[in-house]
């Protein structure tokens, strides 16, 4: 038996305007003037000067907005890095992501792929990335997919949504202020904070289980339900428990794994471009066999917080796009693994996937 | 208002075991053949080969047993970075402790003084270490005192028990393998979780508490009524929980800050030589007063697992001496500031600490 030595973000800030402290993180870590920092910032911050204003830009820096309408994609990933290296004089100082999961992973894969050759697609799976990434920092500005912590960066290929998993992966930095969540719209602070709770209750219920992930699963939905069911919060204190508990999430993952709403969900994101918190919450629902009591409390929260999920949206889907979506769910092995266990193909087969998929 | 950019431990490894991984760890971490690794293990361990086998020493390696029987030293910690340094033939390549909080301690200044000049005593307060420490690793071999994941490294000088507070003190690795802890004596078992159990309640009841802290404290709280007031777990559950617990348990300091118990405990300390986790166990329990409901829970601990405390050790100091307690326990100003707030000069008075001390 051999254990995962497990890497940690080695630098982490908490508390509501923490953000006015970013320049003076990064001022030390500026390698020379021809070497920028890049700020990768989800478009809808754009023309949002309470934010961008307090990034100060000095030298060649450069701010790219990115727009998340879609899934981060491994070509989106090799065309930034072509954009940088262009843009540079130098090998950038840094890369600061300011954004969703999408952002973060993106601002992650970015990082790696300046001090790594060829394609972001020949990174996805397990330790496959030779050499340290450049200093990355994460900012998140929704709570609840555990990006900022986690040791992979899912990313939609050519082939496949698979994650670049390495020990290089994480951030060197993360900052965790709450007041940047303030605006997100109702319906993505309930999708994004369910993929908390999803990862809490795939972990919690998992065969990796072990006393590390368990206390870090049980303290997130502990927080979630804090979050999501009971009304005694006031609105800061959920935004900061939120943002502890996306946190706590994924560093549950770190000796665990995800499941079955995670792996099916990947299909729907691969197919139809779902995008990964609206996909886990259309999939989790119909999970009760899987799942008895974390559904329950999940079509609970459902009903207090008055949501809707798309329905039907696999009613008009060929054999073959049921196909692809299956294809992408099965090859998830060690999800599968850790949700049923060692015999997990026994059960889950694919007429058993697609008898899923047609209810969604 | 600005926030502290707390330093995590870069690198945990947690399972039952994984201490066989300890010298696979290392190998990469060697800087040459005459830059040795220095394991500091509690004497414990001296004739106990299950655990020494498992430390492979090549080149100049050296294994130093170091007796716990007082609490760690500022001299002590000047001694062995001199020996250190005179054994060997270059910097050594990083320092190991092994065994608990006062190992631990010991690892951290010694690292950090190997490369800073002085005594340890000149860095005694908070962020005073100038140049990074060599590479250190910390292997709890009994839990509750968080010291595998706090910033400080806590000693008693010529003038003062206080910690050597710095970005620079955290682990570059911890290894987390509850198996070595399952050789300590009952009383020891829980006076040091014990340390884990204040830590909380110092914590979550603290004028600095915010919500990172909070989840922490939360689940290292409720991990330790688990295994000190319930039945249901098994013996190796109990010692990886207690592990996770004090992990946890110290990780709420981090932008929180212990209280009553441990300033006052530090002034048994540095008068009497009374160790930490015992200390804290004598003061906490006449402090119905700061923490009501801790210390009614602290006392059903206590019943439960038959343990009688230390009776009329302060019966026959004289007025000097109890000065010199109430010294220390008043110099430790951040920690009366976050028990009682910003006025806790106007309550916490000589006369006040010297009743409560008289009844120890």
């Amino acid at each position: 038996m051999t254990y995962k030595n497990f890497p940690m973000v080695p630098r982490v800030i908490f508390g509501r305007g923490s953000f006015n402290q970013l320049n003076e993180i990064l001022a030390p870590k500026r390698l020379n003037m021809n070497a920028p920092f890049i700020f990768l910032v989800d478009d809808v911050f754009k023309n949002n000067v309470w934010l961008t204003s307090r990034i100060s830009l000095s030298y060649d820096d450069k701010i790219v907005f990115i727009s998340t309408k879609e899934e981060p994609k491994t070509s989106q990933v090799d065309e930034l890095v072509e954009d940088i290296i262009l843009m540079s004089k130098e090998r950038p100082s840094g890369i600061i992501g300011i954004g969703g999961g999408a952002l973060l992973d993106l601002a992650k894969a970015v990082s790696i792929m300046i001090t790594n050759e060829g394609e972001a697609k020949d990174y996805q799976g397990w330790d496959l990335v030779k050499n340290p990434a450049i200093y990355h920092v994460g900012i998140p500005t929704i709570s609840g997919t555990g990006a900022e912590v986690s040791r992979t960066t899912v990313l939609t290929g050519p082939d496949r949504k698979l994650g670049i998993n390495s020990d290089y992966t994480p951030f060197d930095q993360v900052i965790l202020d709450s007041e940047l969540t303030k605006d997100v719209p109702k319906n993505q602070w309930f999708y994004t904070g369910m993929d908390c709770y999803i990862h809490c209750i795939e972990s919690l219920t998992g065969t990796y289980l072990n006393a590390f992930s368990e206390s870090y699963g049980e303290m997130a939905l502990d927080l979630c339900k804090q979050i999501f069911l009971e009304d005694n919060l006031s609105t800061i204190d959920a935004q900061e428990k939120l943002m502890m508990a996306s946190w706590h999430g994924g560093m549950s993952i770190a000796y665990s794994q995800v499941g079955v709403a995670h792996a099916m969900s990947y299909g729907l994101s691969y197919l139809l471009g779902i995008k990964h918190g609206v996909g886990n919450c259309i999939v989790f629902d119909h999970l009760e066999e899987f799942y008895p009591e974390g559904v329950e409390v999940f079509k609970q929260m459902k009903i207090k917080h008055n949501i809707t999920l798309p329905q039907g949206i696999c009613s008009s889907l060929s054999d073959k796009e049921f196909d692809i979506m299956i294809d992408v769910a099965l090859s998830l092995e060690p999800l599968w693994e850790n949700a049923i266990g060692n015999n997990w193909k026994k059960t889950i087969t694919r007429e058993k996937l697609r008898d899923l998929y047609q209810k969604m």
